[in-house]
């Protein structure tokens, strides 16, 4: 085997997953929280396009940044919704949005450059960039007043002569945790300073219940530095469809283009059609999806706020909630969080991640935090498995 | 821009079809030999199979390395048509068969190993070896009485101690030559020698017209060093659907299977259940598009055969012919590979790749071919442009 495969790491989610369908193997009732997996349909309109397309002959291969239509549309839904400039030529579709994390990284970051990402924070982040032969500079968060705020201190700190990338995801998996105007400002400056590239992970940018997304690509003099992380998973349910885009600027995205001849030729065909329909159709179904989704939320942070020993803020976007169980754990004489995971799931049936599925603890970390997806489970679960929770609790 | 991207190669063949779709767009007749794609459509049972996926709810994630069912029944596929041991942990599955080449470089190369790779040969062999960090070693192939056999002499001069792995592509692009059996056990007696892990190319092997596919991981010794590259692509019309597979020793499997957690999560969900009805369903649609390809083969290398000063093989396997064109240019006075190439799109509208779109040239390299590919072209448009050939070589 080869060295370097050695230092590639992973999602230990998954474990999770694993383990949860044991359980419910064995007989067990279990309440899935740990998926960031949706159980709601792809809207109608996106897979009759699909059919359609396939119907059409789209089943041979297309260019491999993408077909026109759906680079067209991903420009203009860009233009629309970000307020940056953009244009085919910034858009390279690919199967899903996890790919631009790594093709970012190969075009971008040399062997012994720094990258700062979030942790806690999407796993695959610090996985790609030590796979890679990056160093891997971690920033967290900080508790605020009604949300996570950025720990901007220690990404001030962070920065050397040797940092070259960001990697930023404003609504965030998984605290759930969005940007003040402030922060994001903050952080865009510190970009212009020190001269970095931004990998913006916009991937729950339109899983959102009140006010307005907000890109750091919009901010002045970011758009040359910034690549978006564009997926169609969340906004209309097609997380197994595969299909996303890396969205930056023309010369980045061309390298892009060139890592997708090399390593999958193109993405589907035929989906990209339904990525067509998905941005210029009707958008009904989309709508429902976020108000399924809300609906969620406000049981689940309801409920979750009731349980003695638990906090949780109240995120406006993404479907995920990061409550604070750090007296919970202490009144249950519970050290780690493998016990408290494991002791739920065994005595409530209740699954979820921990503050450890997303990478490890910072110094100083105090607090302790679990992360409840409720993307995967309905309104009529959440309640009972959450009231499950609260009895054990008591 | 990371300084590792500008190692990056590609295919320059893409540069070939868009020159075509050009000259096409100006209202010229072209005839598409040019494409390694296909022309006919997806057999309709696996057609319908993927839409039912869509209808039963196979639109959110599914495990990494493949759903159970899609890696069982290739798991059975490769035991019984290439006679090896294989479970679904010998299987990941993949979107498309080009994946295979950089994940089975990613887990078994480090910088600095040396990779024999054929030469000519698809290109994305030698641009993932060096953008990896690898060496490439390119191999050749020499006329033989009527099929090209591989530079034996060359393969196991370019063995050193830093040689570790070989990628081997029997039914093969663009030659469409096939190893005899004394090859083939000659080239797996020298990985035994030499322990060398293996890439077998096999994205042609169901393409063929008479006799027998064989592979190297059947010989004894080595399917335990063999990954085996295996594609939906060819037998089912499948090029732009994007599913193929990694199979090969459970722990290099493992490995690419993380790298699937790294790179897409996973392949397209419904997708792969359009695989399984493509692997245990009724096979008809596949002998069908077999049969249309043998027709064309026929007829394309009659033709050629009766242009002047060119000659060509006749491959039982594979949907591409290499004629030796070493006459026609010199009685055309025509010097470089471009210079035929364009002058014969705009003076017949015939397009194809030359041996140059393959990999460099070896020293030592006297005649020269073009790569005439005819999955995606009519009978009827192989005689009419072939015919069109044949008066400019008058």
């Amino acid at each position: 085997m080869a060295e370097r495969i050695s230092h590639l790491g992973t999602e230990t989610a998954f474990a999770v997953s694993a383990e949860a369908a044991a359980w419910k193997g064995l007989g067990n009732t279990v309440y899935p929280f740990h998926l960031g997996d949706m159980d709601l349909p792809t809207p109608e309109n996106v897979v009759e396009a699909a059919f359609s397309a396939v119907r059409a002959g789209k089943t041979g291969y297309c260019p491999n940044a993408g077909i026109p239509e759906l680079r067209e549309a991903l420009a203009a839904e860009i233009a629309a919704t970000r307020g940056v400039a953009c244009g085919p030529a910034n858009v390279a579709v690919q199967p899903g949005g996890k790919p631009v994390i790594g093709k970012f990284l190969l075009a971008l970051m040399d062997p012994g450059d720094e990258v700062l990402y979030p942790n806690p924070g999407f796993p695959i982040y610090e996985s790609q960039i030590e796979f890679l032969g990056g160093v891997a500079k971690p920033y967290g968060f900080v508790p605020g007043r009604d949300d996570f705020l950025l720990d901007f201190e220690a990404v001030e700190a962070a920065v050397t002569p040797r940092t070259k990338l960001l990697i930023y995801n404003n609504l965030h998996n998984p605290t759930g945790a969005e940007s003040s105007d402030e922060e994001i400002e903050a952080l865009a400056d510190l970009c212009l300073r020190h001269d970095l590239r931004v990998l913006s992970d916009e991937a729950y940018w339109d899983v959102r219940y009140s006010g307005r997304s907000r890109s750091i690509a919009a901010l002045p003099g970011m758009a040359e530095r910034t690549v978006i992380l564009y997926t169609f998973s969340k906004k209309y349910a097609m997380t197994g469809w595969r299909l996303g885009a890396a969205i930056g600027p023309e010369d980045v995205i061309a390298h892009i283009a060139t890592l997708n001849v090399n390593q999958e030729s193109c993405t589907s065909h035929f989906t990209q059609w339904a990525g067509v329909e998905a941005l210029t159709g009707d958008q009904s179904g989309a709508r429902e999806i976020v108000r399924t989704l809300e609906e969620r939320r406000n049981v689940a942070v309801d409920l979750l706020n009731d349980i003695p020993g638990v906090s949780c803020y109240r995120p406006e976007a993404t479907f995920y909630l990061y409550p604070d169980v750090t007296e919970l754990m202490d009144r249950k004489g519970l050290a780690g969080y493998e016990d408290l995971r494991r002791t739920v799931l065994e005595q409530t049936g209740v699954s979820f991640c921990t503050r450890q599925h997303f990478g490890r603890a910072l110094p100083g970390e105090q607090r302790r935090y679990v992360r409840i997806a409720y993307s995967g489970i309905s309104t009529a679960l959440i309640r009972e498995g959450l009231g499950r929770l609260k009895e054990w609790a008591q």
